[in-house]
């Protein structure tokens, strides 16, 4: 804790220029939780994309904005920083928009979904 | 998921006036993970109280300002929005400041430490 205690990591540094993909940082994980940030900069889900994700999703936008759609609701979801939404496990969804002159960050936290 | 696909939460709305005491909310959680809103404003954790846990929490300040202080450990963590930090179960700290001025917003997420 003596590194981590003197100089707090930043969710909102160490950005790179740019990037041509999508940029995933895992921050904190075990078995039961994965904590993510996400660096998005125009980036959008490939066409006819869906992810269909295995645990819960918790997500918020933090900088920029972004746009999700989910299956079977035309109505995309406009986020904005503070915006967030639970995701549970298996509703599919695909990032439709994000932000083309600034970079959207995104905090993700994936968390296990039991089977019922 | 209709509702909230139309309206999401906000982080930074809802922010009480005034509140005695540190408002904690609990924004989505299930046995392996819990994600928290936490607002102080001027609150600090109580003489001689340490937060002893059995969950490992990675926490967040998003707005405001915070001093962390660990167990044997005389330097204040000093956080400003976006600082993170990872508290592993039972490394005991406590809250020694938070801004007098403004509301501090915390995210925390809570997630099982399985014993060794």
């Amino acid at each position: 804790m003596k590194r981590g205690s003197k100089k707090p990591k930043n969710l909102f540094s160490d950005l790179p220029q740019s990037f041509p993909e999508e940029l995933m940082e895992v921050i904190a994980e075990d078995q039961h939780a994965r904590i993510e940030r996400i660096v998005s900069h125009g980036h959008v889900s490939p066409e006819g994309f869906w992810y269909d994700q295995q645990e819960h999703e918790w997500v918020v936008v933090l900088h920029g904005e972004a746009k999700l759609i989910f299956e079977n609701d035309n109505d995309p979801l406009h986020l904005k920083p503070g915006d967030h939404v639970l995701i549970p496990a298996h509703r599919k969804h695909r990032v439709e928009w994000t932000a083309p002159d600034e970079p959207t960050i995104w905090l993700a936290v994936f968390y296990r979904a039991d089977p019922k």
